[in-house]
């Protein structure tokens, strides 16, 4: 099972490394796609390989995507190859993972207008603008989106979304 | 379950953190104790609050041991209340998983002699001298004790701390 990460320098750091340990721990390919191909730091100092360029993507290959928060969903979020991998996942049905900022990318490629969600609380009136029906809960699922607050969450975001990686059947 | 972890100020922070997140998914409850009551800091800035002092722990309410690596275990492994509940984790078979620089306490404790473990590379020659039969693996399962060699190797690790704590039943 493959998933796709989309991020930028800046990312919260353990909003990105927890849940790629964690999905390889079940057995997932993760690849890691950014503006530029390379290393990508988070805002502790993490670096990571991101092992695609945003051009490179082709969404029908991943089972999810994955959106971290940080300061990179800010840089993301105009980036019209990332509304367009995003929006392609929805469009199958795909589950999208996202936490904290990561949300302002579902908020920019308008895909949460009436749907539940979540997301980092400073940035709640921002999802809401964009539509969603916001609630303040560690994790909201909405059919494929899953929504998350901050790092603190990860424990019950992360039990929503392995679960939701299984629901689809082993591949 | 509840699970022990010891760390002090300057541990490796995804080693710390990715752990508790999982095993908090996984239901249990995490308990972190440390030289002083109060918050440690890790080495990226990460900080976690210790809600006990090292010596109001009592081993036998704990399903399992985690000892996080980074700059912590060299402060700890000459702590004597250290020292007596890794002892006591280990007479009573009971699981002790550490990573990095978290064997050196093992080491410090007596109780590698003739047992096969990992740790980081730069650390490998003093868990030998300490009699351990050194692996250069991503994880290593001796008996009781768990143990693995840096960040990268967390879902290996993490995979088998978790089957470790499920072998023993629900409680």
């Amino acid at each position: 099972m493959r998933i796709l990460f989309i991020t930028a320098d800046g990312f919260e750091d353990t909003e990105l490394l927890c849940p790629m340990y964690r999905f390889k721990e079940e057995g997932c390919q993760v690849d890691i796609a950014a503006p530029d191909w390379g290393e990508v730091k988070g805002k502790r100092g993490y670096p990571v390989s991101a092992n695609l360029a945003l051009d490179e993507v082709e969404p029908s290959g991943f089972r999810m995507l994955f959106l971290p928060g940080g300061k990179a969903p800010d840089r993301l979020r105009t980036v019209p190859e990332v509304l367009d991998i995003v929006r392609a996942f929805d469009r199958d049905k795909r589950p999208i993972a996202a936490i904290c900022h990561g949300p302002l990318i579902l908020a920019s490629a308008g895909l949460l207008k009436g749907r539940r969600a979540t997301c980092y609380w400073k940035v709640a009136g921002a999802i809401e603008q964009a539509g969603a029906r916001y609630e303040d809960s560690p994790v909201v699922v909405d059919e494929n989106l899953i929504t998350s607050r901050e790092p603190v969450d990860l424990p019950e975001f992360m039990k929503k979304v392995i679960e939701a990686l299984h629901e689809q059947g082993e591949e």
